[in-house]
């Protein structure tokens, strides 16, 4: 069992960043981070900023440096398996700081470096619609010539399949996300808030050594239960009424989530029959994420159960997103997905379904293989009372 | 006791933004934030994104709006104060989903809504630092004329100076971090992985009803303790060996930290010297913070401490930060901080200290007050052995 990626896995990744690069004709990648959006960083360099921001830069021959803030440095020593580090100002924390007495580096300089001297002509940058406009500034402004390369393409085609390593840390994520769900079925009581169960839950993650969230939990009730996105609120949870889990950790640098709906005591009818159709949905969902197929294939079966069942309004997206280092990573499977599945891809199957009254999702992650999909979680997939 | 902002000091608040609009000839301020950079936000409407990003949208005359993304409206309309929301392509998630079944708006709409029609000329920007490029992008092709301010100053200024309710908010969150930390001391065992110990904390907060993290904590021992920015990790805690507490948690959206050096067993001597030091240090910076003096005095009598007691070479920057919202906010105290005190402005007293063997961190949240700092938490400002 292993509990990191391999530092050969890293430099392998960085050797097909390469070779694109070379194909491309792009001098450079700029692979950009945040707190909340670390997964190049991690991917990389497994570096996952806190406060400040930071990039890995990609040459196309040689080795990469780390790019961070003022005030990481031991920090970034200390995590990254990247070692050559440089620090700019544009990287630092958002209460911008001056650190006057400090010295520090600019991104002319590391294009520089990186480049043994030699002019840097095509830019790419990666995290284009995550970058923030300093940063972004700092890259264009650091040669007058360059030209500047919208590149997220190299990271997403990378990062959206999954090596044996990688799917075994995700399986192993996902091992303590389903030990931190009966943590919360087992702790919630009526009258306690909402966030109160939050509690529970992050106790037994951090119990089982996952480094922290994967987002932050989403503990709803009542109505709430009709948010796609949201947070554990100061809402006192009744008996009889709607409950909706979902929430994940990260370990070892992969995210996990399960999602589930529930009730203490007796689940209204109407909620009853939708979290049916929501079982039903995801069964149908699962068994058709087959290597080969148009991702569309898998949207169009699900689309037709919704209608059949006349539940078509209860939609707003889905029923499947990427997942890996980050709990949601490109791809979306949608309408519109008209790439093919293959081997190694991994989706959180998220069959999220509400309306004004009230909603619900069934959630878990899967890889696709030979066979088609191999669930991480299985459990809990049924009506649950409490 | 309050639990939350009054409605009337949002609106007073949106009242004093648009005062500055006029003054400055802005047509309109676009406030933006994130997931953990969601302080504009908070500040503006109570709304706390996650996955996607965020604006705040407000004329120099009438109402404000909120603009969020393509899944977060029925969590917008649970949070949010501002009523009137639209949803726009640009604050999507970071996998970028296409969306291809809703129907979203443009920027170019929404000016055009909040001006009543009026062409937009000049569009203030507040969050720079932070603004992801693809709304910035959005913003700026709205209006092939219209000129872009760079306009932090406007929610810099107005965030620095707190009411008494937000100064009520977070000191009752300083009392959660307090409780935290103390199920961290009575908890943390050695053999235990860092992480681990995030799990006490995280569970006494979450009991305390705080809503999350003010962010991801820093458990660290040994070396380690030398990170001025750090995350918790899989290190196996030892007796004798020195371990840094830094964390906070959010609580009604105000956010609170403490930071403590402390030993499980007793302290090598060369850290507790160190340790002195960094109570001498921050109690100094205590006394020193008064309405009305040059900030930069504060900064210089810290660094002569430090200075005298030879420790100077174990500085890296403060030894005070805003804070508020979020746990470090502008501005900071640096020796180039020729701003003035004045009372209503909160800061953490933070002093780090580190070289290549270890380092420390005393930290607590302060208001300034017509008598001085009026400090959030003065316990266990000693050496902690345990």
């Amino acid at each position: 069992m292993i509990n990191k990626i391999p530092i050969p896995e890293y430099e392998e990744r960085i050797k097909k960043i390469q070779e694109i690069l070379r194909k491309k004709n792009i001098d450079v990648l700029v692979a950009f981070g945040t707190d909340s959006e670390p997964q190049n960083l991690i991917y990389l360099s497994n570096y996952w900023p806190q406060f400040e921001t930071s990039s890995v830069v990609i040459p196309r021959d040689g080795s990469p440096v780390l790019v961070i803030g003022p005030e990481s440095k031991t920090f970034a020593q200390d995590y990254s398996v990247i070692k050559k580090i440089f620090q700019v100002i544009e990287h630092r924390e958002s209460s911008e700081p001056n650190y006057p007495d400090q010295k520090l580096d600019t991104y002319g300089e590391i294009f520089n470096f990186v480049l043994d001297g030699s002019k840097v002509k095509r830019i790419g940058i990666s995290g284009i619609s995550i970058i923030a406009l300093p940063v972004y500034e700092a890259i264009v402004n650091s040669s007058k010539s360059a030209e500047i390369i919208k590149a997220d393409d190299i990271m997403i085609n990378l990062r959206m399949k999954k090596s044996n390593n990688e799917a075994e840390l995700m399986k192993q994520s996902s091992r303590i996300t389903l030990k931190a769900f009966e943590a919360g079925l087992n702790n919630i009581q009526p009258g306690m808030e909402e966030v109160e169960v939050s509690g529970f839950i992050a106790g037994e993650m951090f119990k089982n050594k996952a480094e922290n969230f994967a987002f932050a939990p989403y503990i709803l009730s009542g109505q709430r239960t009709n948010q796609a996105i949201s947070r554990a609120s100061h809402k006192v949870i009744l008996k009889n009424e709607p409950i909706q889990f979902s929430f994940g950790c990260r370990c070892n640098n992969y995210s996990s989530s399960i999602g589930r709906p529930l009730c203490i005591g007796k689940m209204p009818k109407k909620y009853r029959e939708l979290v049916k159709v929501g079982i039903g949905a995801q069964e149908l969902v699962i068994s058709s994420l087959k290597p080969g197929i148009q991702a569309k294939e898998v949207f169009i079966k699900y689309w037709e159960f919704l209608v059949n069942k006349d539940y078509s309004n209860y939609f707003l997206y889905g029923p499947c997103h990427g997942t890996g280092v980050m709990e949601c990573e490109h791809p979306f499977l949608e309408s519109d997905s008209d790439y093919l599945l293959e081997e190694g891809m991994a989706f959180q199957v998220d069959i999220f379904l509400g309306d004004a009254e009230f909603g619900l999702r069934f959630e878990d992650g899967a890889l696709i293989t030979s066979k088609g999909a191999d669930v991480f979680n299985n459990n809990y997939r049924e009506v649950i009372e409490i």
